[in-house]
């Protein structure tokens, strides 16, 4: 009784164009070489003029910061389970998960060093503030609902920043037990204010 | 009346070899061009024989750890202020200066993209390891002086992350009064359990 959804062409062109690219870009960024990614290299793995590639990013940083934007936010949707410790242990595992493997490292690294060739254009921000608002929704619904949420700022400090550190620093992820311990942490500092 | 001290000679050649090299990286790494940075420019810069620097380091994300290694902790020792929060605001007043000064920038960066030849020979835990036993002495001072310190594994989750995420995602750094509001939360959480 489902009536057939009409195919989605979001975008045409425009869109394939940007899939076959992104889709380049996270192959070779899985590949040995990651590091030596270049615009040439997309190009010639998508099939896409290098000339419009330049074209729709710019530069390599913003194609870069394009694709971890995306993947990150899709990845890691922000969970609506009723409640804020949920939520928040829904997310601070998801993104233990998402950073622990192999892509997700890559991706991370990626982002800290996309600036690199421009100097300090700041696309991480781009990144943050597409997030930031995902996650204020979250902390809005709990006031919503009349729990008392942190801030902002105190979930990126508190769960996000120590989940990044254990793997750029430690190389080694923090798993779900200690994402969760994060947001007892978190929900704790709350609680005392 | 004070004796003239004699003149230290720490290591000869050994120790020209490895100033010479480190300085010719820390050049290298404040140039616009720094993350071409190859042991074939840094062979260049300093004068040391190509040979000679893979035979001491044997790639170049083990000389750049090893730089950084040394910048680090020796550009922020660990103070002995006499009470624990002293020590604490210290170090992370310290520790959020040196992350925005361009260079401490910079190598923070080079840290992270150290590996990124080598793949996953985790560098980064000898730093840690280094500049954890300071922080585990001045958490073990407190505890002779009968204070209550966290865990170092706390230290670096509430006090250091942050300020690494700052200037990593929001390349922007926390400065003076933000590390020490971190150490009012890192102090607050250890008097709650």
């Amino acid at each position: 009784m489902t009536a057939e959804q009409p195919a989605r062409r979001p975008g045409g062109r425009t869109a394939r164009v940007r899939a076959a690219v992104h889709q380049a870009v996270v192959d070779l960024l899985g590949e040995e070489e990651w590091d030596d990614l270049s615009i040439a290299l997309v190009a010639d793995r998508s099939g896409v003029h290098q000339t419009t590639i330049y074209r729709r990013w710019g530069t390599l940083a913003a194609l870069i910061d394009d694709v971890v934007t995306e993947r990150l936010t899709s990845s890691s949707p922000v969970a609506d389970t009723g409640t804020l410790r949920g939520d928040l242990e829904a997310y601070a595992v998801q993104v233990a998960e998402d950073v622990a493997s192999p892509l997700g490292a890559v991706f991370l690294r990626a982002a800290m060093v996309g600036t690199r060739a421009e100097g300090e254009e700041q696309p991480r921000q781009i990144y943050l503030l597409e997030r930031g608002m995902q996650l204020q929704a979250m902390l809005d619904r709990a006031r919503d609902r009349g729990e008392s949420p942190p801030t902002l700022l105190e979930l990126l400090e508190v769960v996000l920043a120590p989940l990044y550190f254990h793997v750029i620093f430690f190389n080694s992820p923090a798993g779900a037990d200690h994402a969760r311990g994060l947001v007892d942490r978190l929900l704790s500092l709350v609680a005392k204010t």
